[in-house]
């Protein structure tokens, strides 16, 4: 395999020229990007991104800081940015960490700053306000998946929507004791999605005059963390919801595992409603408001090469809808059931 | 926020000294190399990469290629690569993709030759011979978690080993019509650590003179893929096994959950072991064989360090032992199920 001198003496250019027709960083006529390119594969020359950088002042690189991967929605989001960023030919420097941790700090102040990347997707950060002085200290382009950022673009699903539509779908089928499980304001780990979603099940449960039923059960956002909080939650008999809006698919399915162990009959005698449409709802047979986190993180991908091939390019909020899969984890409300909160006066669907 | 010139003019040196200073690329006096820190300190300045790059030869880059990080145990291992890296002051440049895909023939042909890092770790690779001819032409380092390599050092669990003690455990238990549930050697994601751990389960029932009991039922190497193919082993009454060996824990939850949904008590009716400690195995009382992938993610980048730093290193193969974790979805035969293999005239334990 020869090097960019000897390609340059097989087109019968000098190695500027040649260099310029194979990192695309100059004019040079289509005829001349012919013969260099054919020399380069007729020797196996493959020019190195170090050399493209140096040429286009790019590093041809991608920056994405998440809190984990473990997790359903981050790895769909991670997996959606690599496949867009593959067709673009950049490489995908990943940095993870969650908030909080001596980790995240590191890589907020000494690896963001050396820039070896040409924009940065951030997902789900809840930023610091050191964190936010750090990012526009980049000078990059940086787009943000979930939250509701100040200064960068962002794509996400319209969270509160998503939430209200979860908790009207259960207020439509006669529920009144309906109890918002998932996430913690006190916890480290109080992500802005969470409390976006908290939102739009107490805007559903006042316009429905329930503002006193309204009840938020703490519990960690993952799928263990929804199945203890329900464990607690539902052996409790007398304070029993009829039905829960979970904060995401994974702590929904928490509950439904929970409720199986206690012998408690979803849907008939617990209905459960999710957020996401994870790769297990199915499984569970779970009602969900489907998001598509893997094109959420190509459409970052889109938003970023943008504006990074014009800075002049203005901010972008695209919000996504979440569309209602209704599968049959929810059920009208049991009569039964509904007894204790009947008082309320409230017509039952 | 100044260059290196300011550095250099700050601290009374040349753009050279202060550059040798800043990126450890050369020897520079104690005293002066403080000198040069506080100048850059007191300006904000913080070397580029790239720079360093230039200065000491090295992308400062660990490239990481995996199938996919939406398998917990793939998620994990990256976890651990990239908190090892953090505390080396390395990035971590991602490639994901699963084998026979297009994507994956791009990062194998055409992303990894371009070389943009200084040692690869590549997790779960079933490599075709186009690909390890492409690794091989590499010229870095390479150490791979999991697998058989030939040429790449390798830390990983000994999966046959795992194998066998899963199934030795359920036949201390007495069971004999012991299935082993994953991997489908006509699929293109049938992994090597699948068939390691058939094979391990294929000992030892030969061990156990079950030769012609073994029994190996296709299933996709995921919690949905466990649950869909047990429903239907479990669904036939008259071939129903006693116990399952799964290729991993994501399939024996998945074989749980459709245990549950058929009304087949575990571990009365049915006893499942799995391979990992996931997550989730503790909430379905899962016994299993523990593995820390995060530990081995964090033992991939020692020994590539070491590699990167000494080319003469001597290849590595670090296999460790995964440890029995019992919890309570395995029990003793039931009498009444056994009698149907009994007449094999193996004692029951």
């Amino acid at each position: 395999m020869g090097g960019i001198a000897d390609v340059a003496r097989l087109a019968g250019v000098s190695k500027s020229t040649a260099s310029r027709a194979l990192t695309g960083s100059g004019y040079v006529s289509e005829d001349t990007r012919l013969r260099v390119a054919e020399a380069a594969a007729s020797i196996g020359y493959v020019p190195t991104t170090s050399a493209v950088s140096l040429a286009t002042g790019r590093m041809q690189t991608v920056g994405v800081l998440m809190p984990t991967v473990s997790r359903w929605f981050f790895a769909e989001v991670l997996a959606g940015v690599q496949s867009a960023l593959l067709e673009r030919d950049l490489d995908l420097t990943l940095y993870t960490a969650p908030p909080g941790t001596a980790d995240r700090r590191r890589i907020v102040e000494d690896f963001l700053p050396r820039r070896r990347f040409d924009g940065l997707i951030v997902v789900g950060l809840e930023p610091s306000d050191a964190e936010t002085a750090c990012l526009e200290r980049l000078g990059r382009p940086v787009v943000s998946v979930v939250g509701e950022p100040e200064h960068s673009s962002v794509v996400a699903i319209d969270d509160v929507q998503a939430a209200r539509r979860a908790t009207e779908h259960l207020l439509a089928l006669g529920h009144r004791a309906i109890v918002f499980l998932g996430g913690d304001a006190a916890a480290a780990h109080w992500e802005h999605v969470d409390r976006l979603r908290l939102r739009g099940y107490q805007q559903a449960m006042a316009d429905a005059g329930l503002d006193d039923a309204a009840r938020h059960v703490r519990a960690d956002v993952t799928m263990p963390g929804g199945y203890a909080a329900a464990v607690d939650l539902l052996s409790e008999a007398r304070e029993r919801p009829t039905a829960i809006v979970a904060a995401c698919d994974e702590v929904a399915i928490g509950a439904i595992i929970a409720a199986r162990r206690l012998a408690i009959a979803v849907p008939s005698e617990l209905s459960v409603v999710g957020i996401d449409d994870h790769e297990y709802a199915d499984m569970f047979a779970l009602t969900t408001l489907e998001q598509i986190p893997r094109e959420q993180g190509r459409a970052a991908v889109d938003m970023l090469v943008r504006a990074i091939g014009d800075p002049e390019v203005t901010r972008e909020d695209r919000r996504l809808q979440a569309r209602l899969v209704v599968r049959s984890s929810t059920a009208p409300v049991h009569p039964a059931m509904s007894v204790a909160v009947s008082d309320t006066g409230l017509s039952r669907s």
